[in-house]
């Protein structure tokens, strides 16, 4: 199965797909898109062009589940929650469009997940993803070690949820 | 030209078309887009809903334009914020995608180009859209009324703006 992780964001979303086969799972690709900067683009042009980049990814890979950073209930401030939105509303969109399943999870839970530690600092998380995907060096940018997080931590739950349930 | 106003939300998303001719204006169409309840959709088939909503509109009557209401920067609980970006990013998305100019607009500037009154109550609102446009009755509902609104915001705006460079 190919799981599409993805860290949003309207300047920079973080992407990361990785390929599961029972309990083993590879890296195929990973990246960011660029929303551009509001000084030279409108929002509407850089909600586009997240969109369109998180849909060519889907294209590429044709990956069957989207894993998405959860909702943030609380930011510093509400206008950066609201345009973060709008880059989440546009990528759920493209999964949802491309036919695939987008489930959420929440920044404690896919810390806990990946290291047993709900509060692990970001050095601990992407060490965690290079041990994990093999990888010489942890992930950069930190985008891009998120989204792969996400991933992660959509098929250690998608997995164990599937190994109890057939108990 | 044909302008498309928009008054957003996830739950139903106002919309309004209105084609104006120098200083005459018409109602083309106005209704709603209902994204559907989180009761029974998940937020990406919402997301979708809105989004691909919008988008008929735009392609049975390509507007030149999307006026829309302007990010609040004010919410009572910042989830309820976060999910209105969600459905703003998927409705600017369908504009830019569909090649209209998506313009903004702060609800206090559309009362006050409509109105004089910044503060204009909803009532008082849904009677200048009428009277403009030549209706027996206000709009309903509200969402449609805002939607209305907004485009015609945008005419006014657009108008006294054109006149002003040509003097």
């Amino acid at each position: 199965m190919k799981i599409l992780g993805i860290d949003p964001g309207l300047n920079i979303t973080g992407y990361g797909v990785i390929e599961t086969a029972g309990r083993r799972v590879r890296l195929v690709e990973a990246g960011v898109v660029r929303g551009g900067s509001s000084s030279n683009r409108t929002l509407a042009e850089r909600v586009a062009e997240v969109h369109q980049g998180v849909a060519e990814v889907i294209e590429t890979h044709a990956p069957e589940v989207m894993a998405i950073e959860e909702l943030y209930s609380h930011y510093d401030r509400p206008k950066t929650a609201i345009l973060m939105g709008h880059a989440r509303g546009a990528i759920i969109l493209a999964g949802q469009l491309g036919g695939l399943s987008v489930k959420h999870y929440a920044a404690t839970q896919i810390k806990k997940t990946l290291t047993g530690n709900g509060r692990a600092p970001k050095t601990q998380m992407q060490q965690a993803i290079a041990r994990e995907l093999g990888l010489p060096a942890p992930p950069e940018p930190a985008d891009v070690a998120d989204a792969l997080a996400i991933a992660m931590t959509h098929w250690f739950l998608d997995c164990r949820l599937s190994v109890e349930s057939s108990k």
